[in-house]
């Protein structure tokens, strides 16, 4: 399908600037613009870009100031990023949904499942599992026992749910996700061998959150490991037993948060951080990639770096002066010796 | 079912400080008790949850002493945290087990299991497998061709067990966790491609071992990868080929192990923690959370801590320091200045 | 099977050094040796096994030289390290290789296959999918819609590719991979809620790549993420969306890619360690473990450490300096009481 600059400018409510009858008929990154594509510019990085780039047409942000003239037609719009996920949205809308239920699919007789269900072979499904309207579960999917899924959600090839474990409506769960697996509590004998805490407890996903590939949720020993709603987990995340994550948190690649510890509403845990058990984290935190948090993070909206992680204002000064320790040692030498000459010739 | 503080009291050798009568039929976390459960406190943190929680039987720690009078009945006991897992275990052993062999499973001829197997849907057994007494395979596991599964073990859906491994008796494996991939060996070539180094040993996990979900153990190139007796490994960590790790050794969630590192028994390997190739850490060893170990550990016990790791009450100290490092700074370009003025007055 | 030291140092074009007459049918570590097995040398570290291994025939490199005397027979070669892979390649390719589709795979028909497939039993091939010659398919994979696999390509079980990827030819993917899971790409919204990007590219992994078992590969939002040709990825990686890896690159466990950025030929990205977004990183670069690399590299074969990283020679010196923060700080506070005192005096 193509569509004209005109067309797709009046569906955003943008401005444009150029041609508005030039056709595209794909996207393409600025930075690899074709003829016949649509680009967008958000990132000022990509700037540049602009003034050599094939693409026909571009989203930019209103207020983009021009240094030199160009080739392809722009549409001035308030967020070029979001408008042009909107763009998005409407080509995934167009691509032909899976639905049915597999006969190559095990569900247990006890188990319930809504309209518009899609189900892939190999999927198996427990008992007394409830699941909602319009959900997807793509093959090698794993439910256990009394588990409940809720509208529009889907849960892509290979993720496995444990028994007793809840999702929410409008969740997304990418491939090789585990969802409910033994948290990891175990009581050291006297003997040095490790006597295991049953973890009967159980895993709460709330709406629309979505959760990337090959994450590991555990349950709780007892009570719920709780991820709140809207929020947003990357790829290879560990999340213990008894962990909170609040409402709209999200949570990059490779970050792994211990046992018991309760994150707030908004917070942003940047990739490879890690947060110790046992902690409390305020709203709209945000914690550096790679930072060990030790302590409770109290005040609403600190931002902190480093391991053991602190102010990140601070962390940064410190990073600066760290840096320069070999010379400044070389001159702390030196001054010691000055010092002692000064102090010989009293 | 319900059980009153006594019975409770008496299956644990307990003593009773409040109402003998109180009946609970749950668990809860004593900073989430309800009315009718029963909840533990050990972590001296939650000690004063103790005063307000609505739990109505709390077990406790001998050695407690009471700041103010409580609602709740307690039970004294010498360690509240085994005495809480006595009752989960009890309380698990009550779930019905799943048993029997799924049609929709897939058994090579050549291979063997013993009584009160659990073969889910999906699994995949290859030849010469030899499965023993009471093992459990959930769907969607994959046992390649020559392994053996001691008796009492219990895979996860989703665990691929590549040719060739020996898993032990009562061990855990949690989903999604790869035993036996071929380790990391490449060899540069001139023309700086790599020619893979052929991956021909084994993994070897001995007895009462409990494996995480999604953690990767890779295969020897020759002989074994080796995980001891008793050890408990947490989510998402990775363990490369020819590494061995000692009895009852401890190692927390996203750590990794680098390959031929032999790791003594009784160790702990904290979270995100990295041990790089070809060492040898000692019995007892403490590897703080995200440390860095790039050298033999050679003393028993030893604790270190830090990326490289070292002693962790030095890099405790190097911390303290280290964050004061812009003040330190300043007070050093202060005093620089000051000598100069001495020297200038001589 | 048995061979003699004379007929492995005819195939390998080596030397032989003691009795060429002793016979081997198998291999071991040089510091397991017994009688009867075949081991090798080349990391120094290593050497002092020579004189006290039970192998009977050890590859050795030709400059070698012995200290003293020693029982086993020795085969001098350019480099024991690839002459032991060729060995290890020759017994590889006598272990009997899987064929057949089978039954209980599922294949849409619209889907083709060249010869000698291997298609294991639960494995999932959806619409339009193009598979190569000599293709092995472990069970339990699943190939979205439209992939494409080139010949000899293969994939262990559990191995999940999403729609519209393409996977060269020669390339070895571990179990539990997932190719082409959704980028983390959401739009803040002002409610604090976050809008989905939808993630409308591919992954491309070109020729004879070979990726680890749990590795996670995020499509592109929009175009392509890039594994180069003869690239090397270790277990538990994360590559984040629009990631570009260059040919022959190695990446070692737990490391983790951030989105967009593009890393050249030749690089070695050492274990846990992190690269940030929009980065470039230049040909032959080589990041240190657990490292955070912040900032282009823009220089040729530059080496980095620590986090944030810059050029390793540089940090080693800082670690150095830190470790004696401590003391240094007690000499600092020392000398500036000196100091005092001096200015009193005058």
């Amino acid at each position: 399908m193509e569509f004209t600059a005109k067309a797709i400018s009046e569906f955003l409510g943008g401005e444009i600037v150029g041609d508005p009858e030039v056709k595209v008929n794909d996207f393409s990154k600025i930075e690899e613009g074709r003829k016949g594509t649509l680009s967008f510019l958000a990132n000022p990085k990509y700037t540049k870009h602009l003034y050599t780039t094939s693409s026909s047409i571009i989203l930019v942000n209103k207020n983009l100031h021009l240094d030199h003239k160009i080739s392809a037609t722009l549409i001035k719009v308030d967020d070029a990023y979001q408008a042009f996920a909107s763009l998005l949205n409407l080509y995934v809308q167009s691509v032909p949904k899976n639905t049915g239920v597999d006969a190559k699919a095990f569900i247990d007789p006890s188990s319930v499942y809504g309209k518009n269900a899609f189900i892939g072979a190999f999927t198996f499904i427990g008992k007394n599992v409830k699941i909602g309207d319009n959900v997807s579960l793509y093959p090698q999917v794993y439910i256990g026992d009394n588990v409940t899924i809720g509208d529009n959600t889907v849960l892509y090839p290979g993720v496995k749910v444990y028994r007793d474990c809840l999702i929410g409506s409008g969740c997304t769960i990418h491939a090789g996700t585990i969802i409910g697996s033994d948290g990891f509590g175990f009581a050291p004998q006297e003997d040095h061998n490790y006597k295991k805490i049953p973890q009967i407890g159980n895993v709460i996903i709330k709406d629309d959150v979505e959760i990337g590939a090959n994450v590991t949720i555990d349950r709780a020993t007892i009570g719920s490991t709780i991820i709140g709603q809207g929020a947003k987990l990357d790829n290879l995340i560990q999340i213990a037993h008894n962990v909170e994550i609040g409402d709209n948190t999200v949570i990059v690649a490779q970050a792994g948060v211990a046992g018991s510890t309760k994150i707030g509403r908004n917070c942003i845990i940047a990739a490879q951080a890690g947060i110790v058990g046992h902690l409390k984290i305020a709203d709209k935190v945000i914690v550096g990639a790679q930072s060990g948090v030790t302590n409770n993070i109290e005040k609403e909206g600190e931002i902190v770096l480093g391991a053991p992680a602190y102010n990140a204002r601070e962390k940064k000064r410190e990073f600066v002066v760290s840096k320069q320790l070999p010379s400044i040692y070389r001159r702390f030498n030196e001054l010691e010796k000055e010092v002692e000459m000064l102090k010989k010739k009293k």
